[in-house]
């Protein structure tokens, strides 16, 4: 085998080709529409950095040999689903190859009675909730790109969705990993069983790792039940303080919806303009809340008494329209793609911080002079404030959007949250991540790191700092 | 500082007590009464190593002092919360200290809007649940030694429990750590809010790594809500595989019961002997199953009729002594502390196999001639099969019993299984764990193990192979 470090753009495809038995290049592209579409993910990108190859891996021995061939040439290599992901996390490095798991897509097994499926990464997230919604389970994780992002990507960012504070984030679900190292040995962590302690956790290690310590070829899920009853409750307020205030008083009835989505605003009109509500001249927040499973009738009428304590106008039960917004509030993702003049962030604080953190931010957005929105994951306070600033600002503009940025993730420490609650670090969070993590923690992760990739070829410049 | 490696006892502990400024040793004792007692957990112990020193950490500076110092001397450290657990985990080794956080039992903060507590290590799990319920809240993990153990140890072992199937394990209500590394330096991991991704879950990796990678001195907690209602029903059938079955037939109606406790003939004479019931005349098998929330009655009809129509003798609605049964079940480890003749397993195997794993146990103990009795968190697939013999056969019967264990071990592997449920590996399941993880899974965890603890300080021989 060839072992010059770094072989040109096509002799590099070629040599994959011939590793891979791709004499046709079905499996290793290098065309430049297929580098540019694999050079990025939802978010911004700040450089021209394309791969030099993409290889859309179709089984478990394509990975390994890939990741082999990199491994012993020391090429950077990105492992990515379906890019969805928002925070640059499979954006393109200088000389990388990118490896696509969107081919390996077969939902291996559903054991119903074990409420455990198994999954090839490729498989996209509400496939396997329709694969499983016959047999009255569900797949919790719920990211609001679940029709388009793949189990293998939410492991990698750990994703989580709307219906977390009741059943939890990816790794919740996730039993155990079928992960490829950066050498291309192939190895289980975890177990088939809801229990087990044996050893250190290493999938929960793999989780969220953004693809930088192994690639994951298959993921064994546990299923949670499926509700036959859910109920849907919207309710307006005047303002932000009174709709942050009753997520508490929720809480304080202790009562555990599956949803509470709060909105803005601003995140009210973009609703209105996609769906031609009028929910914006109604209310300062929205709050959309859904209960489930067999009190769901019980913990909605608990919640509806809590919302119009707090100064909601709170839908009837049975409202059809409630339900509605929370479809509405899925689907409002497409329309807020991210570039350099518009990021939204992905902060968390305690919950009992939510109403002081959104002044805070309205405070910012105020100073710096940029456009503000605020859409929040309430029951387990996670929020997704969106900044903007017309591009007609130039680098001026940017300046304040940057500083509002950095003012933004300071407050979410300050109120003693974190910099991101389910997007990942990627790379445009980095420069956060050590003023929330202590100097031996970040030293720490480089040393895991080099255990599981000591050429440092796995998604170099991600995740870690 | 005097830097021979191994000094003699007496002078050990005075140079820990000049080192923790403690000249009357209230905080660090050699006596034989102390080491003996501080040199072992609930299980067997198979032979006489004794620690040079017991350290009563009363501070996170204790801890440091005592990590530092270990770490230059090269001395085997080994902290302890209660010393409940049965794998041998604690077990003293030639040459250790043993660093006891029992004194370190301060409820640091409740935070009742944020659903969060801090905890130090050595709180008693049962006096957080004490403390927090008031406020309508609980601390979900709930070992059978919740009233002894700590949460420090619940933590080291991921300690599991009865309501695990409903509420999940120690690793889902951990939020973040205050962990002294193994040269003394202190780091926190995680963090306070419900979600959160920011680089690696390094909180997860400390969870259930039994004090092999750094000792617990911070534990940042979620509560979850303290249900107002529940209900409690006890179901006695034929035959342990009509009441396996019944579990199953509960999952297909889609109901998650807080605790499905399963109970075979052997474990019903032991609750009869203790507390004077009759339950082992009436029946083959007993399930004992508690529904909470919103929708506890509710889902006490599913189950109430899914195990009728199994063919169990089920309790009426509102039956107190369904509800004592279950606080007997939690009772009744006390009395079966294991020692040489006498063990008590921990597998899991997927729900589906219950019957069949049980139905291979009891051939195992036919085969090996040793008695059996099995109980169970049916709703994982979590079994404690405890196994004896007469001290009287000796040597001979000890044959038996090992040979009774591994094959109850592989059985639960051949299932689909793991070998430690939620006791852990300790000393005594390390001889199972090649069984269960590949090699070079087994080599990943010896590399994290040599990150954190270079010189192999922490609690050498245990959790690992």
């Amino acid at each position: 085998m060839n072992t010059s470090s770094m072989p040109q753009q096509k002799a590099l495809s070629e040599e994959l080709r011939t590793l891979l038995d791709d004499p046709r290049g079905h499996r290793v592209r290098d065309d430049a529409e297929t580098v540019r579409a694999f050079s990025r993910d939802f978010g911004p990108k700040h450089d021209d950095a394309l791969p030099r190859a993409v290889v859309f891996a179709e089984s478990v021995g394509d990975v390994q040999a890939v990741a082999a061939y990199a491994h012993q040439r020391r090429l950077p290599l990105i492992a990515r689903g379906a890019g969805t992901g928002v925070s640059g996390a499979v954006n393109a490095t200088d000389g990388c190859i990118v490896l696509s798991l969107e081919r390996m897509n077969r939902i291996t097994e559903i054991r119903v009675d074990d409420e455990v499926a198994v999954v090839e990464p490729g498989v996209i997230n509400g496939d396997l909730g329709d694969a499983v919604a016959p047999y009255g389970l569900m797949y919790a994780p719920d990211p609001a790109s679940y029709r388009q992002s793949t189990i293998g990507g939410n492991v990698a960012t750990n994703a989580g969705g709307l219906r977390c504070a009741k059943y939890g984030v990816t790794r919740d679900s996730v039993l155990a990993l079928d992960v490829v190292l950066a050498d291309g040995a192939l190895i289980r962590t975890g177990r088939d069983t809801f229990k087990g302690v044996a050893g250190y956790d290493l999938t929960s290690l793999f989780v969220g790792s953004e693809g930088t310590l192994g690639i994951v070829v298959g993921v064994t899920v546990r299923l949670r039940y499926l509700s036959t009853s859910q109920e849907s409750i919207s309710a307006l307020f005047p303002t932000i303080a009174d709709a942050a205030a009753a997520v508490l008083e929720m809480g304080r009835r202790r009562v555990q919806p599956a949803i509470t989505e709060f909105l803005d605003a601003g995140t009210m009109e973009v609703i209105d303009a996609s769906f031609g509500t009028r929910l914006a001249e109604r209310g300062g927040a929205l709050l959309l809340v859904r209960t489930d499973g067999f009190g769901a009738e019980a913990e909605a009428g608990v919640v509806r008494a809590a919302l119009s304590d707090g100064g909601g106008q709170v839908s009837e039960p049975g409202d059809e329209f409630a339900a509605r917004l929370i479809e509405m509030r899925r689907a409002s993702r497409g329309d807020t793609q991210d570039d350099d003049y518009r990021v939204g962030e992905d902060v968390a604080v305690p919950r009992s911080r939510l109403v002081s953190y959104i002044h805070h931010l309205s405070e910012i957005a105020t100073r710096h002079e940029v456009r503000l929105r605020v859409v929040a994951h309430a029951g387990d306070g996670n929020l997704h404030p969106t900044f903007w600033v017309s591009p007609d600002g130039g680098e001026e503009a940017l300046g304040r959007l940057n500083a509002a940025l950095d003012d933004s993730v300071r407050g979410a420490l300050e109120a003693g949250g974190t910099i991101t609650g389910e997007h990942g670090i990627g790379q445009f969070k980095r420069r956060w991540l050590s003023w929330e993590q202590g100097d031996r923690v970040v030293e720490l992760q480089r040393q895991i790191k080099h255990v599981f990739d000591p050429h440092g070829i796995l998604n170099p410049g991600k995740a870690i700092v």
